[in-house]
């Protein structure tokens, strides 16, 4: 019988490839959402639809959590904007205002809670260290230590460990993409765009989209998202 | 100036004493209460009440979170009853049914989140190891990995190390009470009680009341706090 795993579901580019990753390894997903008060909703939408692409038959929980509530993010705060860039310019600041405190860490969290009672020992993040814009929470170190804590924190009586999986950390967008593609991901369901209009068109001028049309460039194929003029 | 410190506060004797700690400390307090799908809501009311008392100032959160969603814990589950004991009777079962997954993993993690958006760098929790019913979130060496884990979780700037504090870790529930009364704790307006009745009166019969009552017959005081027949 196929082993339960818990994979974190955006409906970006990133969890939808690494969805299919958990699959591809012969575990059986269950998938959670976070509907955290982003600006990008777009992202809950998407993520249903890819799940439904990606396994039918796979659970999926959409939770709701309030990130608004401490505010300092351009994700969540309405009064700080999404900033937006110039495509070509390539510097990148150190830690930009995307950045949601603490997110990657309660998104671990509920997922160890959700694995504790499923139960499963695997947990899926499409967390990744070289596009990932500085967010503290994708850094390798950070991963490790999660797991580690991770391990002291259930009442897991199995007697086997919480590993948590993050298949895409040493990858560049580029190389997901291939993986994606590879398994036979259809991207043209994800979402990546921080600040996309209603109808769901991707802005192409912030971080995310900054990232993700330079790397279906590289690969020399083209984006299947709808992006505004 | 005094230092911020994130307080995890719920209205019980535990984390009302610590809150009563970290004024004693110096440092100037920013309380999180969580409304987490618990059957003893009763909790956040004790929560605003106790706080009022031991600071009027301190800012205070109260989170609505869902940990209803994952279910298998009497003190969230509809299906599950709380379980009742007989005061005399001094076995304790490993890890019980009124455990929450990963509820403190989850706490802490949006503790960081508030934390980062302050800033502070101190984090206090009531976790006791003692009398902990047995809940692998309270062991000291969870605590630790958390600890060193929070610190590779944020976009710290500050060069301080985020410091979680569990002062209550080796204290018995009866040494927990002694050092808030030394620091001058009501303890009338606390609740403990898993299981208690609509007007607040304890059921005097599940864990928390048990430990409860046990600790302050040990100090030869009475509980202030009103207890069903």
């Amino acid at each position: 019988m196929a082993k339960n795993a818990i994979v974190l579901l955006s409906g970006g580019l990133d969890s939808t490839t690494t969805l299919a990753i958990a699959k591809e390894q012969g575990y059986k997903p269950h998938c959670i959402t976070f509907d955290y008060g982003q600006k990008h909703v777009a992202e809950l939408k998407a993520a249903q639809e890819v799940k439904q692409l990606i396994d039918k038959e796979a659970e999926h929980k959409i939770i709701k959590i309030d990130l608004k509530i401490f505010g300092k993010s351009a994700l969540t705060a309405d009064n700080i904007e999404v900033p937006k860039r110039d495509l070509k310019d390539k510097t990148q600041k150190s830690v930009p205002i995307t950045y949601v405190p603490a997110r990657n860490t309660i998104f671990l969290s509920y997922a160890l809670a959700y694995a504790e009672v499923l139960p499963a020992n695997d947990i899926f993040i499409g967390a990744n260290v070289i596009d990932y814009s500085g967010y503290p929470d994708c850094r390798p170190a950070y991963i490790e230590a999660y797991n580690i804590m991770a391990n002291l924190a259930l009442n897991n009586t199995s007697g086997e460990k919480i590993k948590i999986h993050a298949p895409l950390l040493q990858l560049n967008k580029s190389q997901i993409i291939e993986e994606g593609l590879r398994l036979g991901v259809d991207y043209s369901m994800t979402i990546s765009c921080y600040d996309p209009s209603q109808d769901r068109f991707s802005c192409g001028r912030c971080d995310a989209c900054y990232l993700r049309l330079n790397a279906f460039k590289k690969l020399g194929k083209k984006d299947p998202i709808k992006y505004q003029k």
